[in-house]
């Protein structure tokens, strides 16, 4: 058990009036035990109560060496649900994690009187958006391996190979550098496929005077990366050149924006408007960035409407673009880590437009 | 909407006493509705009523072409909850999908009066274990692949892969027979890994006088395939031979078993017992089998405890299996699909060892 962690979960229960919950997301189960449980169909619930005590529900098919809290092993015979109603405060609100299987809840109330539960994700989320020290150093090193990536992700693309057969090859890429996943499929875009933000990589091949659009990530230490670049294949027309430098203003306008204190949909808009002066701003459909960690999406995102205030620790995207259908599109994407007052952008990767 | 499923689907409802219903998984609703939704961290709902009135919850970033029923959409600036709950009789209990996000159960209960919910995914499970002739047809087109690939997967071996580059490989052989995707990570185990049942392939090489088990499948026209076949690099020893023959005997003696009327426990039993009279009860440590069809592993299963009858037009595998740990592990698996009299095997690779 992270015991600093799990202060911090219990210190922010507290702020919600939450006096015990149940985690059961893999993900936020390995951030407080470091340890990866994938139970399946199976039950797994990691049990908190606010006063401290902890209990792990887990079926003996995953073994575990000591985890530094009481563990609850079941078996396929036995019933789990039962196992934890035994711990739950009946007359107390009971906190229930957001993807909990419908089936093991309704089992709870079942098995439990007028059981009050409510959705308390919030809880983990918002303790988990605030990276450690050792959590910013993993994060740090994920995205100096997809700065490297990123530039055989060019070499390939210069080699003539398909989208689809990029993305696959990126996959021992990453290998190479200790990174046996991808945060998320690789999205290689070629032509007028960059003008849709969420194009899958097919067998498309990249022709003369073509743009390009490579976002990767990849999974180090548990972490994930996650940066954009695009490119030109070609020369680029005048209007190209026009979005792509501002995508890169924008780009670059967020991120001095970033400090403590900022709200998020003050970050968007500095992008937002940079994109909208310039003439593009129905072109820019997306938000500008994500926050990122153990999961490549996590709590919150970097939009107009989220007027949450950045706190020093946090670890986001700054991704503006202009996809123009049928023709070309341009994504500039940085991690960016949330300094005492400002931000230290984590990709190191060139950003000027490069052609070939 | 395929109205011949959804007749059955209501017909089971009253089996078990439930007027209305959410179907929410992306499987069962492409059962009914022939189209994928990936609808992410996004609500998606099928509410069937059993007076035959049916309604889609869905995401207007999910745009569907008519699909024969009424579609509520909503955006992500308004509560799709509410217009669940809209539609639901607050007098009758509702049936929930298993897989239901708590998140969105905890708001419909808060959206409604003293809603009483059951788990109702038996009604869709037992529903979706009785194929019909479509679906008997593409099972059979995927399995036919599978043998192919099978012989594919082999030749990979005999070119001294390691068990995660065959993995690998795998997919682009599968994708060239019109399947895109695994229905589940490749098991290629080499050795004493062959000795675990759910070993994840890794860097191993295969060794002179080692056993190989090769356990793949893929999904072909969304149905899933799912073949095993164990070999021997080198000469095997009198142990491994006689494992080998009572697997095989194991696996004959369970599909002469199959027809209508039997129950899944005397066919698990029928395997289990030539293991057991064999001398090698303790090492056959699984069920026989699992039903199978849009996704690998569906309801129910094929094991000692299941006593419910087989009926025609299921379709599951049998998979008896001897593992002898640090030394080799032989596991032979076919699909089957129940007939009128007793059943079909439809995968064609051969069983007799094969040795090289």
């Amino acid at each position: 058990m992270n015991e600093k962690r799990l202060e911090n979960i219990i210190s922010n229960m507290k702020n919600h009036d939450i006096d015990q919950l149940i985690i059961t997301s893999p993900d936020s189960i390995f951030y407080l035990l470091n340890e990866w449980i994938h139970p399946g169909e199976r039950m797994l619930a990691l049990y908190i109560n606010s006063d401290g005590f902890t209990k792990l529900f887990n079926n003996k098919l995953f073994p575990l060496s000591d985890i530094g809290t009481a563990v609850c092993y079941y078996d396929d015979t036995e019933d789990p649900i039962k196992k934890l109603a035994s711990v739950i405060d009946e007359t107390k609100i009971m906190g229930i994690d957001k993807n909990w299987p419908s089936s093991f809840l309704i089992k709870l109330l079942n098995e439990t009187n007028n059981l009050k539960v409510v959705d308390s994700s919030i809880v983990v989320d918002e303790t988990r958006m605030i990276k450690d020290k050792e959590e910013i150093k993993l994060m740090k090193k994920a995205s100096e391996i997809n700065d490297k990536v990123m530039q055989k992700a060019l070499d390939l693309v210069k080699k003539g190979l398909t989208e689809q057969e990029i993305g696959k090859k990126l996959a021992d890429v990453y290998a190479e550098y200790n990174t046996p996943n991808f945060s998320f499929d690789p999205l290689i875009c070629f032509g007028e496929n960059a003008a849709e933000p969420h194009h899958s990589s097919d067998d498309t091949k990249l022709n003369e005077n073509e743009c390009i659009i490579i976002d990767i990530g990849g999974i180090t230490n548990n972490y994930s990366s996650d940066m954009t670049r695009s490119f030109f294949h070609g020369t680029p027309s005048k209007e190209y050149k026009k979005i792509y430098n501002l995508v890169l203003k924008a780009n670059l306008k967020a991120i001095e924006k970033v400090k403590p204190g900022v709200k998020f949909s003050d970050i968007d808009n500095a992008a937002r408007d940079i994109i909208k002066d310039g003439g593009y701003g129905e072109y820019f459909i997306h938000r500008t960035g994500h926050n990122i960690g153990l999961c490549a999406h996590e709590y919150p995102d970097v939009s107009s409407v989220n007027d949450m205030e950045v706190k020093e620790g946090m670890v986001f995207s700054i991704e503006p673009g202009i996809y123009i259908p049928g023709k070309y599109g341009v994504r500039i994407e940085d991690l960016v880590i949330v300094t005492k007052d400002g931000c230290e952008v984590i990709n190191n990767y060139p950003k000027e437009l490069k052609t070939f």
